[in-house]
């Protein structure tokens, strides 16, 4: 196997040699794949996680042919079978990265292909990179990912990248997670029972400020408007939105991270805190994309 | 003239040297059009053969600047005609890639343009890239072009590659094509004169499996559901298929080729068939495409 | 301050060092900007503009990560703020071309950028490189900047570029500009105080004719529909026409320029006249925005 769909792949040896990889690539730009073509398939845009490949695999002098929304463009109108747009892709692409709204898509697209196939989100399915990206940014900014606790807040349940997160730092010793949520949006009994098993604590509470306090990471979130009634939205998605002094309340060395985009859940004045790495995590997120496509494409099996 | 506009352009030694020259590319990468700029003009999209020339194009150590959509983009919803878009891209590319629903748009562009016009699909008219790499296909699965029993299913009439195809085909000795098509799908008296007259014998038959088991070459293709009534299309659609027991029924040697996408002509069983070579198909276009822009590119003249 | 957001960041020596390094890099390709990217995020579909830019970048050896419809496809979408995507985006480019429908948006990318910000267009506000590259056209073409008659015709009111324009002429001797117009597109009494304080002599009529026999340069534009009443455009529009006689009734030497695309403002016989130079002026553009690009991305400063 040497696609990337999701993070069960990785172990912490695998982990040490993407995170190694990450930092020594880190403001570098090379010629490495120089010659290479990476193929970004978008069936739903998202012109941030586009970029960061792109932008990846330029920083390592290749080359990327894209698809800003497959769906509407690809011959998928006409009704070709995803398989088959993969099959005719290979003899373009030396990798593809594929975004797309049904959850296995990228299994699907991994099976037919030759080339590496990389998941970037897949419907309620995984998000791998995200949540490599998420792990390095902790590791890079409290040395260390054992012995951490980490507050998950607004939405444990429905959170892709969430999840996925919490999936990796089972492989850690001595991790607290807490999630901060409104009852909708609590975790599911299938990822409770993974952590239970994995050894990591796992506390519930749905106060905010008593969390902060606590935690060596805030993980923020969004509240995605789908997955909730109009009034259970109402009245959760004020409900957990970090300010400054919130922020300023956190002990030294805690920080904050999201996924982005953010829409309220963390507002601009926290921006310049100390504990606010939410944007310098975009450029972790660079230099671990870049690790991954030159493991993948380098001759390097990645699993 | 040094545009790619229509398959008549082709005379055997043309052929030959395109041919030739795609053969040699097979596979590799070079820097032969490093600093060259190819713009991609699709003015409806088509993500399959758009990708392809770019793929060709970077293989070549070129650049490309695209408009996946050019029609919704462009300065065209402004009012301004092709061919001013046209003089406009002259100064931006060292070549024009245009897909464009009207027929003839090609030329027009073309009459204008200083830069080398490829005609990826003009409406109702041609498509030569398609025609040029079916060919190479056939001749590098079969060893040959002349002699040979080309059965074209489906759709002889509205069916513009293999139209195209035809015409290609009347350059090359004892040639059949057997089409198998729906009375409304018959082939047009100004093709079926012009095959007259280029000696090439023509037979037609609703019957797909006594064809089949006395082909050379297989060409599927897809029914156009806006060619025909909702009764003729339903008759029809489920017609000329081709499972695995009729590819099963081909002679030794034989090949099946489609100009894809498929929605359902050849099930997917037939894949790993040895007849057939619909997807390898795919990466002989890429090296037709190399072979197009290298030498439109170059400097060597293609007509 | 190491952005592009107006006119007015411009001096008679910064245009110099801006056109003598244009007129270096006619016609060049080089690899200057090897391992540079440029992110293209174009909220307003411009494929004109963005394909100059692209292809600056791409002649000066850099790369290009391109959103063609940055309001659809983006996070802006989730209601993701114009600063968040400019931070998020410092990570993935060496430079961001903008292009955005609200007034003031480039200066607000530009205020959280750490990368250069390049204003292609900013709602009713400045187009920077536009202004640049009719001033570039016009020293080339009349080899002065000084003592020269430039009459815009159709639009001095809302027509971004002329605006522009105007402002760089003011930093020049004894120009004298002439507005032909409709009544309702004449001057704004802000650009005619302006002028006066430059010791520009500003003259108005609605007669072409006449003010074409002694204009160095006519500036034409495209009258926008949307600016005026329904009436107001019909009387308009087909009032300022330029056909070949009108154009052949220049004096020795003088110029024809356009922003372009044209819908009819020049007749196609124009188009070979020795005064229309519209079409040069692309390739002028070309030029002045590799220089830019140069300038920014090289480390030279712009302001």
């Amino acid at each position: 196997m040497h696609h990337l769909l999701e993070t069960q792949q990785f172990d912490r040896d695998l982990l040490r040699s993407v995170f190694d990889l990450a930092t020594k690539l880190e403001n570098q730009r090379n010629d490495s794949l120089h010659g290479k073509i990476l193929a970004s398939l978008f069936y739903e845009p998202s012109t941030r996680t586009r970029f960061s490949f792109e932008s990846a695999m330029m920083r390592l002098g290749g080359q990327v042919i894209t698809a800003e929304n497959a769906n509407e463009v690809s011959s998928s109108v006409k009704g070709e079978t995803l398989e088959d747009t993969i099959r005719v892709m290979n003899h373009y692409a030396d990798a593809i990265v594929i975004r797309h709204p049904e959850t296995g898509a990228a299994e699907r697209a991994a099976a037919v292909s030759d080339v590496p196939v990389i998941n970037a989100g897949d419907g309620a399915g995984q998000h791998p990179t995200q949540a490599l990206l998420d792990l390095y940014t902790i590791e890079r900014e409290l040395g260390r990912l054992d012995d951490i606790h980490v507050v998950i807040v607004g939405d444990m349940r429905y959170y892709r990248a969430a999840r996925s997160l919490s999936y990796l730092l089972g492989k850690f010793n001595n991790v607290t997670i807490t999630g901060v949520t409104a009852p909708e949006l609590r975790i599911s009994d299938e990822l409770r029972e993974y952590l239970t098993e994995k050894n990591i604590t796992y506390h519930e509470t749905d106060v905010l400020p008593e969390a902060m306090k606590n935690a060596d990471v805030i993980y923020q979130t969004r509240i995605q408007k789908e997955r909730l009634s109009p009034e259970a939205y109402q009245r959760t998605k004020g409900q957990y939105v970090i300010d400054r002094s919130l922020a300023d309340s956190m002990k030294d060395g805690g920080i904050i991270i999201h996924p982005l985009p953010r829409v309220g859940e963390i507002t601009p004045e926290v921006d310049d805190s100390p504990h606010a790495v939410y944007f310098k995590q975009v450029g972790y997120g660079l230099t671990v994309r870049m690790a991954l496509l030159s493991m993948l494409l380098g001759g390097k099996s990645v699993v």
